[in-house]
């Protein structure tokens, strides 16, 4: 779904996630996310009990913005659902896989979090003209 | 309410900001939009009938994400509510002072859309640490 001229963003480049999630009361929250593209979904991973843990939890309904690290005018958006909440060594396995994407080096210190990967569906995507 | 060492994101460097809405089934949008802060609300500027518009002018919660260009790992978030919306001269004044601080030039082709500014309220602001 993702069309073939924009998967530069969601593989090579290290672009940074704007993960928008829906709050308690109806209100969006949106902050930076790593992120890895699977070709399907959208994996980005989290801590439990953060902000976005408790609303992707409750709520799945979530939004994605992918923009060009060399230029912000190019970008795609992307409306999905968080379809799957994975915690254990799935999650830790992940986190090392999106530092190893975006320091360079598979080394993550998550102290005594409990990590969480969230598999998000790709339902609408809007890239730029 | 911007911590004082934020307020470089919020004014001389181009920051875009990452501005989420609500759609009509409740779930977010986001889409990177540029801004103007005057010590009090973040203005941005849409045209009428996009998404985004329509959902401003019908949920007035939105979040705002604004990264450093130069480091992703340093922002502010903020969850506020759209207190206003201008039409006519204003927004079309507005739009030029964007292109200004984005482009270096004050003009912007606007064409026969019916451009609106907001005015957004920053109710809680969240900085990295």
């Amino acid at each position: 779904m993702i069309p073939e001229s924009y998967l530069d963003l969601m593989t090579e480049k290290r672009a940074i996630a704007h993960l928008a999630t829906i709050m308690e009361d109806g209100g969006p929250q949106v902050t930076p996310v790593w992120f890895l593209y699977d070709g399907e979904y959208i994996i980005v991973n989290s801590a439990k009990g953060r902000t976005k843990d408790r609303n992707m939890s409750a709520r799945p309904q979530v939004a994605v913005e992918i923009i060009d690290p060399d230029n912000p005018y190019r970008y795609v958006t992307i409306r999905g659902r968080v379809v799957d909440i994975v915690e254990g060594e799935t999650a830790i396995s992940n986190i090392t896989d999106l530092a190893q994407k975006y320091t360079g080096k598979p080394e993550f210190n998550y102290g005594d979090e409990v990590r969480r990967m969230y598999k998000i569906s790709i339902d609408a995507v809007y890239p730029t003209k």
